[in-house]
């Protein structure tokens, strides 16, 4: 833990907590050399939708619709069911209130659309989202997206005072939950607010890791593993190759390269490392997945590059790095979802069962927990 | 946040960090006054499980069988499906290996089949168990679970040398999740180890709500009451009640009432709220289902109490407190698998659509994105 930095955002969160808005204006004014009034205004949208070639309009529409078919496939249904005249089960219901923190290094309009689509398709009613602007605009390319996915609430801030503003409520109605990525800053001032309210996850440099054997093409996964190298230097990227020659190739590129003796070797590298993004070019790619443990995202044959991935095959990028697949997973739509336990017992059950619970509850030493369930006739 | 709380834990933390196994053994004296080997052997389990009177084995056997059959119907299976040619979707994998925290406070064997149960139904190969010593012993009720499902790794240790050992692997192997209730000190150590470890969630004093009308029987509702608040002194309860009589009945035992003009109201109440325990005790309990939003659990009828929920029905206990149901929801078997992203583009559908990932890419300023997607023919 980076103790420096810690205390550092500890000490801006709870001045924005102590001073509200006269304090998110400091710091905007600092960070984001931004004075003006954060709400996006209605003429901005339009602005913005104006200077958008109407190709690009299309190129998104279309993205969009391909996100929204794949996405809404993972709906989740309540799951009930009736035994011995009692009902028990599990029902969903969405987060009422989210926030979507988008960063401002790079535009990036497909982190808003890889967001707000599963929350739409969640039944999520109120979306707000931050973007530190840039010369007091916000990119049009994100303005449109949101727009286009009926997002009105869209505020110029960025940062830590972003993080602040949303879940502690400042200028704005506080949120139950904060996605989106951003850089140490933002996700250590996620961090100190998860419990205030939810947070998706901790985003971290990108990363990549190739299978691949004799029969990739070499160009193909080169590009791939530069790609990934190009989101910023702590990017990282592994080719695990049984190709002596492949090897030789991207190594003299800079890559770390592991030459394995067999395809199951190279696997188990793979669980080791538990990357972000797994591609595997092999004669044979799907033979591999059942060794997969650890992995955000399996991308198979030559045509599912990373890049394609993030932009328009449908699926989501927001996956997890720096290892946490090992415990956590993809972005789906059940992240904008609550389980809710649902459970009406008939009395004949709980009549017939309840022995189970009095004898529990002495063990545990819970005398009034016994007595709810002895006072019952 | 508490900030002497933050620094004090994370002192601790950062000791155990550097020192290793000296340190935790140091804490461990400290704060349980238990400086004897760690792991429970093989004697030990079996005393435990010979110092069991045979009706209670059999308790806990018929409980632990209710969780199985309530918990394996919501085991998740991959959801793959293919257009154009192309396979998509979401495969899941168990998290490998998980630790569970059982507090020591009251020896509660039923929290450790919570977290235990669901976890083997999702397939979970590794579970480390700690628990605090008492007297330099563990509570047989808790060994003779653990073996009961299989468990053999349990450990002395509490507080934040337990979510320490587990979190850096000191004196045993790294866990990737962990699991389990503890004190706010065993909270606070749970919410800096995250990132190096998944967490399950931060669960706070215990909270009930009852939704009552005239129908309810005085008895019962104030019985559920009182059982919530013996959890501790933190903990919270609340009746939300259209009957004037009820709410009279409640209040003279200080319970805090809320005296509603109709149901509606009460629930509204009830989503503000968002209790972690949610009861309905009305002539008609189901008809009020489809307001809630905020709730941990929903319990219908005048035969779901709260205790028969937290000890024998089969649903789970670990539920979000504190208001947290606003942005999470029950532990489910899905707490323990990784939703893994899986594509597999064919050729002809990677060409077909590529425009959209070549332009988005130049938006977003991404050459070597653009150049992966452009190098394949």
């Amino acid at each position: 833990m980076d103790f420096e930095l810690e205390r550092y955002v500890a000490g801006i969160l709870r001045d924005i907590r102590e001073r509200g808005n006269d304090a998110v204006k400091e710091y905007s004014i600092r960070f984001d050399g931004y004075a003006g009034p954060f709400r996006v205004t209605e003429d901005e949208f339009e602005e913005a939708a104006r200077s958008i070639p109407r190709r690009d309009r299309e190129i998104i529409l279309r993205t969009v619709k391909r996100l929204w078919e794949y996405h809404e496939r993972q709906m989740e249904r309540e799951r009930l069911f009736i035994k011995n005249g009692s009902l028990y089960g599990i029902i969903y219901r969405p987060v009422r209130r989210i926030g979507i923190y988008v960063p401002g290094g790079k535009p990036l309009p497909s982190t808003l659309m890889m967001v707000a689509v599963p929350a739409k398709i969640a039944g999520v009613k109120e979306i707000a989202v931050t973007i530190p602007p840039k010369d007091g605009k916000v990119n049009p390319y994100v303005l449109y997206v949101a727009k286009l996915l009926g997002i009105t609430e869209v505020y110029k801030l960025g940062g830590i005072q972003a993080i602040g503003a949303m879940a502690y409520g400042i200028g704005m109605k506080k949120v139950d939950k904060i996605f989106g990525p951003g850089n140490r800053f933002v996700n250590e001032a996620k961090r100190q607010v998860f419990g205030v309210v939810g947070i998706d996850s901790l985003a971290g440099p990108s990363e990549i890791a190739v299978i691949a054997d004799e029969t990739a093409e070499k160009e193909y996964v080169l590009a791939d593993l530069l790609s990934q190298l190009e989101h910023g230097k702590d990017s990282r990227a592994w080719l695990l190759t049984t190709s002596g020659e492949l090897a030789e190739f991207c190594s003299r590129e800079g890559i770390e390269v592991v030459l394995c003796e067999n395809l199951e070797e190279c696997v188990r590298r793979a669980n080791e490392i538990a990357p972000e993004h797994l591609e595997i070019i092999t004669e044979r790619p799907m033979e591999l997945v059942d060794l997969i443990e650890n992995a955000g995202a399996i991308y198979l044959g030559p045509y599912t590059p990373v890049p394609a991935a993030d932009y328009f095959l449908g699926v989501n990028h927001v996956l997890p790095t720096g290892g946490a697949a090992k415990f956590s997973g993809v972005l789906t739509v059940r992240d904008f979802l609550k389980p809710i336990s649902l459970a009406g017992v008939s009395r004949e059950e709980f009549l017939a069962e309840r022995e189970l619970g009095l004898r529990l509850a002495e063990i545990e030493g819970m005398a009034f927990h016994r007595r709810s369930m002895e006072v019952r006739r």
